[in-house]
């Protein structure tokens, strides 16, 4: 494993100069694009890593099942549902024009931003700070890893740029999707996505949504429908307007962050993390796909 | 003049029940629909009055074309004109999608909301309150009345359910249109649309416009060639998305609000103020059209 | 299964009445609501029917996944992907916006109409004869059964009410992605469509596809990195607009067709056939959805 | 008159290099970039001409108000209206999107294409060949000129190359507002657009609408309410999605062609017909925009 996974690596490191580490959030921006590493988890625990597996790194949209999940929890699937939909679209990330063009309107998805928004706003707590803790306790629970916070350089440097999710949050309170203190919500998320790991932290998470949201001894942390519902959208919208092409080409429930990591799984077998942060046009880490790509063949890890 | 006018008013009194007043902004939702008003001024500044001219009634999209002006005069037409555009939409007025889906981008015209916002913010102040004041000054001067002012319940209204104007000002500023602090640029646009008048004063500011940007005694108050600017926009896009009907049926510069009130005026003829606050579906008062059409006609007044 | 397979058409017989036979193509509008089948199919050949299994039907969009196939069969991955793209779309199945606004522009996905109009292009021939020939021999070979044929009536009312994917192939002319003639090429389009077919038909060439492209008894008819490419596609977008949620609810492989079909798989485990033409309003089979999230549920077959 | 108008045509020839001449219809890629011509006639139709004003070109879109024209003398203007829409639009002339997105939906102006389109499907008679003689017989009329013709070879490659109009047509059939033979339809617009005239013809034409319809020597040809209708949207849309910025810079009724040429008139007292086939962005004449303007702003024109 350890060779083949160092292997796939080495082939893929090739990718890194036809991607760019973003510029968009001045924090972002300092992230070293030469930076790679992959960490795989079995289902007994095991853990291969290979290259930079012990960099931190901002999980960004990774976080956003991990919302999805706390908000079903919190709030019941019939209450998300209400407020957000379930189908995929072929719009960027951050577009807003689907939430005036349909009617009546919702975010399509909940992995989209307009959706993550509002699925953080549907974790139980009175205010930010008390949703966030939630969140945080779900992220380290399936980390195994109490030492994971927010990076609150990042998490003020997201705050202040972050207009176009003010737009889609002042937007969606006028269509009447969210309810009570926009800056409120909206700071949920920006926390959310300042949350710090590595790709070891990564893998182990998503080794727990392939044991179906059991931790490896048994515990359960997530029930497993809910996991499944998790899943299905890491599939459908997991790589932002890229998702069809990973589907057919990894086959893997999988969820990007601009940052540069991408947390993937197949389910009973094994869990994945990768972070390079060089990213394609789509938002997606450029050798990190390759990577998953080559790993999902080489494994015959393809879900279709 | 007067008996034509009464008569044009009793004809069209029976549009009301075909309209609404509008109930997104509570404030706004407690005008009589029954309320009727025409004033005409002519260019010696004889004014006829009709009906309930001396209402009161916030100017709401009808201090568009006066920001327009007061923002030309201040930062000049080429800063305005690289940040706002000049072509009519076929979409309503508070359309965010154009601004995502043009590339570069910025709002189509002034006469939108979001290219209103805009030249709100290209009045001369360092704040909200010193470029409210400078309008509040121009739409004094023209009107020849020192005691309009803000209606302060009606600005509160709708900056609390202003959520489409925040979402399209942190757009904006996501894309560069806007510069500095959103909430205090909003401020000013919703201080200028809870400006208050009464029909006369929208007649008499209409009569400065159809003297070229004089007082009727001759004072310059705008330049005549940013008046024509102002003009042309109010035939282009004045009535929202039905801009273009009326400059066939009327053929007049004409600018409404979602108050009731209108103000429309024949270049080197007369100014004319409406106020019916029962509003057809594109937001324009149902009554006060069909008497500018009657009026247009009855007099020969269109441009084309 | 039989006992309960019946259980769970009882059951869900009761949504026909929320469901409507779609009346825009006149032949399609005879069909009887109230009819209902669905056959399932196992590994080992073995078949059970329950209700109105031996009613033809047409294949409609059923025919885009088999289309699809052929189409990479005979013009391989690349040349089928750099016409036609990978990722669903949150827009109707007949939309043309996309097409305008995305620059390069191609279909977004090979199930939506644009898509599957182009993918019939890329069938070898040299005319609608040709191509159709080719893949009607694709759905008997799968299907066991030599007598499907093409419905004539059908065939020709879908020819003359078929305006919106003249536009569409009109506007792919246009912009490059179809070359040829039109018309020509629309005549395969709606022929695919007019294939006619029962449910057991349908669960026959399913389970072909559950066993990667082959026979049951072992003829490679498809290879099988194709078929999962078309299963892939099939859970992203079989279902319409509402292949996100069936994917979350069901988790199977499927494709519906307007007529009322709708064919599914589970990969390695069963292909099952559904027929009942009253349609929900993204046009699925109302009773047939029900029914096969209830099938998935009792057998636990979601691939999630 | 002569002199200025020299002076003015020199000073702008320096625009040409500037523009392009379109590619897209193959014959009219045969036209001389350096070809610059301006005809104005005044009111007792005293002519002057300077540069190549004697260069045949065809109409193209110079042609979409004589169309709507003779639409409403046939079809009067509830049926042409109940139609076509009298909004401009922000989107491309040739722009599909909103055929789909508006419901219910016809085309928003008639001197975009689906507009024009459906105008010339109006003009009374039974086939293409009655309809554009009726129209040609009106074209000649005013001005003047009865050798006008159709240039054959524009007309048939505008036809071989007219998919995105033919899309056009099809989805407007599909959305009821086309009805009949859809190519037969088409063919009356493709053959008006290859109208061939001078700018003199232009000229002539222009003054006749300058004159409310009338011929110099007082014969009616369009009733006069008929040519208001047409010269407000030739303010409103007549220079496609750059009519807001002509409207502001020259204010005249204007209409151009992608042939080069622009129809423009000032309503009592002049007709103008400029010539200049290298064209802006947007599909206007580059030089012949800046000539109108600068025309504009010497004889104090605009109508605002």
């Amino acid at each position: 494993m350890e060779e083949m996974l160092q292997k796939i690596l080495d082939q893929n490191r090739y990718w890194i100069k036809y991607g760019e580490v973003p510029s968009y959030i001045p924090a972002l921006a300092k992230a070293n694009p030469e930076d790679l590493g992959v960490s795989v988890v079995n289902m007994k625990g095991q853990i291969v890593t290979i290259g930079d597996c012990s960099t931190k790194f901002t999980m960004q949209s990774i976080s956003k099942p991990l919302a999805l999940m706390q908000a079903i929890m919190d709030s019941g699937p019939v209450e998300v549902f209400r407020k957000v939909g379930m189908e995929p679209t072929g719009d960027p990330f951050n577009s807003i024009i689907k939430l005036e063009t349909l009617k009546p309107s919702k975010p399509l998805n909940p992995m989209i931003n307009a959706g993550a928004i509002t699925t953080s706003s549907l974790i139980n707590g009175s205010n930010s700070t008390e949703r966030i803790e939630r969140l945080l306790e779900l992220v380290r629970t399936l980390a195994g890893n109490n030492e994971i916070g927010i990076n609150e350089e990042i998490y003020h440097s997201e705050k202040e740029t972050a207009d176009r999710n003010r737009a889609l949050g002042y937007f969606m309170r006028d269509i009447g999707v969210l309810e009570g203190n926009v800056e409120d919500i909206l700071d949920t998320y920006f926390r959310q996505c300042a949350i710090e790991v590595s790709c070891s932290d990564i893998a182990n998470i998503a080794v727990g949504l392939a044991n179906k949201g059991n931790t490896l001894d048994g515990q359960e942390v997530v029930p497993a429908d809910i996991v499944r519902i998790s899943n299905t959208f890491m599939v459908t919208c997991g790589m932002y307007n890229a998702s069809g092409e990973f589907a057919i080409k990894a086959g893997l429930p999988a969820k990007s962050g601009v940052s540069g990591g991408i947390m993937a799984l197949a389910p009973q077998k094994i869990g994945i993390g990768v972070y390079s942060p060089a990213l394609d046009q789509r938002g997606n880490s450029i050798a990190g796909i390759h990577i998953l790509e080559d790993l999902s063949a080489w494994l015959d890890l393809s879900i279709f």
